[in-house]
Order: structure tokens, then sequence, then C-alpha cells
């Protein structure tokens, strides 16, 4: 561990700037190769700083999930975005449309009738239309029509709708499920060709699988958030190595009650409880042999070799298992620069849940 | 609901104050009935009025987990805090140190040597010593010294300090284990009494054993935090009642993709994965029937009867598996007033880690 995070009070959520450049470069570079837009989704870092590097990389614009964080990433000056959200109700769609005045590519997606209706009703009187994409449940169970012939018959009512304009089909696939969404949209997208619609934007996304993005072939843009910092549960999958996670929360061990027990600062509300399907929580880089066996919400419970102990006083770096949650857990994060320099800055769309 | 509630921007947390009221007094009630000390935990409100209306009631001061917390509580004029925390490294001695010239009566705990040490050494010189209770691990396998014996080796390494005082004794018990904490308790106290040590304090804690805190009879004192607000987990257990709950989550249905299931915009980042050994993610009251059967960062997945189906819009009320991370994980949240007025509020203390 670098000297200059000796003094940083725990628990602390450290970034490796030079990790973050190489992973969005590394992801820009695939996608160039593969001939596929990337839009990044900025959940996982929610700042401004890092959403503009991933453009200025190549990326086409941002996602986001929440009108909030795109009215953080607007008030930076980010001119596309996507937001990956049924948005509905008057005080949604009254700020959905005061940034579209904001955003000069703006677009959202739906996936049924009532938020269609809200979004065409809202944007009737706009001068730019605002672009609509259809949500496909393309096997990860949750928002998104069901088949291809409900995307057409959304896409039909879309384009027919004033103040909108149809932009083609989205859908987030569950994790190992890129060729069931790859057959659900080449058929949607086909259908609504023969339609005579607009289908020129088909776009997937996710970090587990974003190495084999476009093994379908239908997609022309990739949504990946997770990637920039990388955590646990994607290193457990193979998509990335310890050395890829830029992320790390940086705890100070505060109690050995027994040989084999260690306590550290940082629990449920530093490190979430995300599991992610895995076991513990976290890993404790640089030792292999400890695991992380329990969380309270300010203390982490660390099971420890008695021949190897950890002293109190002593500070680990830990990978969380999801990272982006940890993200939104800290107002403030340190990013340490190449040169070892550390930087402390907010985390600007930090808790933007509406 | 109430329709005040229709024009909130969801997700977001609310917090009916007749039931905070009820649930300050009905406890305060108990352990004045006890004979026992009430010092509530802020880590679930993290709101000064709140603290103020729990001394108000007749609570002795107030127990914080982390310095930040009681900094901004001695912001709110908090004049007796105990923070239960090990706590160790320059910065945070600095912090603790000036910290203590704002509240007269401020302690803290320690459960090993390093800790006393630096609690002596940064103190040394200060007008008033600072309290140090001993923390015991009784059961609960976090944090404490192991044994009686070691509690009174502490202790009198505490006594014999500069700038510290001995204050007594502090567990965090097993849910469950009231007894097994009694018992080291006693013995405890008992060995450092005839010692000619002070145990004027003996403090145990947890909404879970609230009603059966005194049981051991060896308590001075008993710190609860979650039983301002109830949770899901506390219902479970058999502690309260779903009426008993005070902090809701207010979600908005933002799709129904099949007939069984409905997708809610409140997610992992609103609700938390914290499931303290339930299944599923809370409980929609009034629709005991519906299973809210997977989160992600913003959305929530609910398993719905087709035959009873929600619509999209519609809004529901969830109680959270745990609410103390849920008070965290919001910036500002709506107060219910028993007239009906909403009142929107900081979270003073959120997301103060260090």
């Amino acid at each position: 561990m670098s000297d200059a995070l000796e003094w940083i009070e725990t628990p602390a959520f450290v970034v490796r700037d030079a990790v973050v450049r190489r992973n969005i470069a590394a992801f820009q570079s695939y996608c160039d190769r593969q001939g596929l837009a990337l839009r990044p989704h900025v959940k996982t870092h929610k700042l401004v700083r890092y959403a503009k590097a991933q453009i200025e990389a190549g990326a086409r614009g941002i996602t986001c999930q929440k009108i909030g964080e795109a009215e953080v990433m607007a008030d930076g000056s980010i001119d596309d975005i996507l937001i990956t959200y049924n948005i509905l109700g008057p005080e949604k769609l009254t700020r959905l449309r005061a940034l579209s005045d904001r955003v000069p590519r703006l677009s959202v997606v739906a996936d049924n009738d009532t938020v269609v209706d809200g979004l065409s009703q809202v944007f009737a009187d706009a001068d730019r239309p605002l672009t609509v994409l259809v949500e496909c449940d393309t096997g990860g169970r949750r928002c998104g029509v069901q088949t291809p012939a409900e995307a057409l018959a959304l896409a039909r009512r879309i384009a027919a709708s004033a103040g909108i304009r149809l932009g083609g089909l989205m859908t987030y696939p569950a994790a190992g499920g890129a060729s069931d969404a790859a057959a659900f949209l080449s058929q949607a997208r086909d259908m609504l060709l023969r339609d005579g619609l607009d289908c020129s934007v088909v776009t997937s996304g996710g970090t587990p699988d974003m190495w084999t993005a476009q093994s379908g072939g239908v997609l022309t843009e990739y949504r990946a958030g997770t990637y920039i910092y990388n955590d646990r549960s994607l290193v457990q999958r193979g998509t990335c190595g310890w050395d890829d996670c830029a992320g790390h929360v940086l705890a100070t061990v505060v109690s050995t009650p027994t040989p084999g027990r260690a306590v550290i600062d940082a629990g449920s509300k530093a490190l979430s409880s995300d599991l992610l399907g895995l076991t513990d929580y976290g890993h404790v880089l640089g030792r292999p042999d400890i695991r992380i066996t329990g969380l309270s919400e300010e203390h982490g419970v660390l099971a420890v070799d008695p021949a190897r102990p950890l002293n109190v006083g002593e500070r680990v770096r830990i990978v969380p298992n999801h990272v982006c949650v940890v993200s939104n857990l800290f107002d403030r994060i340190w990013i340490e620069h190449a040169d070892g320099m550390l930087e402390e800055a907010a985390v600007d769309a930090r808790g933007r849940v509406t």
C-alpha cells in the first residue's frame, strides 16, 4: 500500500485512476473492433469526470437509470444521454421535458402504453421529438415487452404518437443470456423494419457478458457500467482479474477479539450487503486467505488464519462484491492517481434516487 | 394512502411521525418501569429532531456508532453521547478530542490495549477525562473482550491511564442472547467492584430483545435504535406489528410485463439488499399476497397474483427488511405528520461513514 493511503480516514472508497483509464480504453477498443457503439452506464461511478473520460475515449454517449443522474450529467455538459427507465408521473415527466431542453440527444425507453402515452402528452408541443426505444424482456425477467410481436405493437404506438419518435430496441439481458437476447432482438427488429418503422438502435448491456457483446450480430450499441471499476462478482465470473478492479474500500482493523477474528471499520453502510450469488462480502487484496464472513452496519467481521493475524490499526484494501452500490454509499471518494497523488472528489450523482 | 402522498416523487422514504412518537414513548415507559436508563442509538434515524424527541421523552442521552454521527448530533446540541466504537488513528482521535470540548458527557468504548493507549495519549492533557467502557463479547461475536477476566484486565488499564476514566461495561449481545450477556456482565462487574474499580454503567442493547431488556437484572442502561421506526425483520421476530412500523418506502409500479409480475422504482439503492435472515426484500402494506422477490439497483420485482394485479402508475408502501440502512440511502425523507401534513427533511447524519 502506498504511504499516501496511510493518513486517509477509513472507511474510504479509493479509486485507482490508472486502472479506470485502462478499463475504459480496453472496452472501447473492443467495441470499436466490433463496430459497436458504446454507451457506458454512469450508475457505477456517478462522476461527471469519468463520464467525460468515457466519451473522450470514443463512447457515443452515456446511460442513466434515473432522471436525477441525467440532470447531474447534463449539468456537466454531457449531451447524449439514454435513460433506460420507464418514466411516468407528472413530476418526473416535467423534469424530463426540462432536461430535454438541455440535452440535445436525449432518449428514454418504454415497455407499456401508459408510459408511451405519458411521454407523448408532455412532449406533444416540444420543438424536437423525444426518442423512445422499446424495452424488451429477453430473459432478464425485469421490465420489457415479452415477445417480438408485443415489441412491434408498442413500436407502432410510439411511431404514431405526437411529440416522440421511435428509436429502436433496448434490452437488459439475463447474465449469460446474450444469444437469447440476440434471437429476440433480431426477430423484433425484422418485424419493425418490415413494417417500415425505424430501428436504427438495438442496444443491449451488462458488464458480465461484455467481452462477447456482439456475438449475436444484431446489436448496434452496448451499455456497460461496472466495467469501469470492476468488482469481486466480475472476477468470480472470469470477466476480469483483481488487477482490473479499480474501486477499493480501505478499512482499518479496530479489534482482534480472538486469534481467528479481526473486525474492521467497514460494514454494510460501506460495503453493502449485496452478495450477487457469492459467499462472503468482499476480497481482501493480497490476503486471499482472509474471509469477510459477516457485516453489521459499521463493522465487518473477518475470519483470519491465527498464524497470519491482522493487528489492530492495520489497514486492508477490499474489492467489494458489487462496486456500483458502494459508490452510492460514499459522499466523497479518493482518486488515487498514477503518480500516487490522492485527490478527494464528491460523487456527483450519489443518492439521486428519483 | 392519504392523498398528500400521491404527489411525492418516488422512490421516497416516508416516516409516520405519530408512530415514531408512540414507539419512543412505549419503550421509554418500559425502561422507566424497569429502572433502566435508555440511550437510543441514532444510527436508525440519523436526525437531530428525533434524538431530541428521545431525550425529551426521558432518554439519558444517545448512542452513536461513528464520530461523524456524534459531530452532527453535537451540532444539534445533544450533550450526552456514547460512541460504541473502538476509536483509533490520529485523525479520528483528534476529532474525538475536539468533540469532547463540545459534548459535556461523552463516552466511548474499548476492547483492546491499542485503543486504550491511543485514547489516553490524546486526552492526557484534557481538562475533563474521557469516560471509557470496556466492550465485552457476550456472544455477539463481533468486538469485545472474550472473558470477564479480560474485562477486568482492560478495566485496570483504563483506570490506570492518564486522561481517561473507567465508566463500566458495554456489550452488544447476540439476538436472543440476553441471558448469556447477563451472566458475563454480572461476573465481570463483580470482578471490577471487588477490585475497587468503577462499574457504574452496565449497558446492553438491541431492539430485537428490547422487551426483555432487564431480564438479567445486571443492566443499568439499554441501547436500542431500530425501535423508533421498526421494520419487517422485527415484525417477523414478533417484536412489533405492522402498525408499529413508522418507516415506509413509497414506490411506483413502472411496469407490469406479465400478469404475475410488477416492477417498481425502488431497488437496492432504496430498499438495500439486507435480508437479515428473511426471504424477499420487504412487505407491501395491505397486500400480504405480494412478494418482493428480487432487487436490482433501481428496480424491484414483485410477484403478484394475476387475479389481483397492480397497475402501472399505482403506488405501494413497503416496510423494508432493515430500516436503518434505508434511512442511510435517502438524502431527504418525508415526515408524515398526524394531521396528514408532509414535511421534507434532510437526514442530518446520513452517510457519516467515519
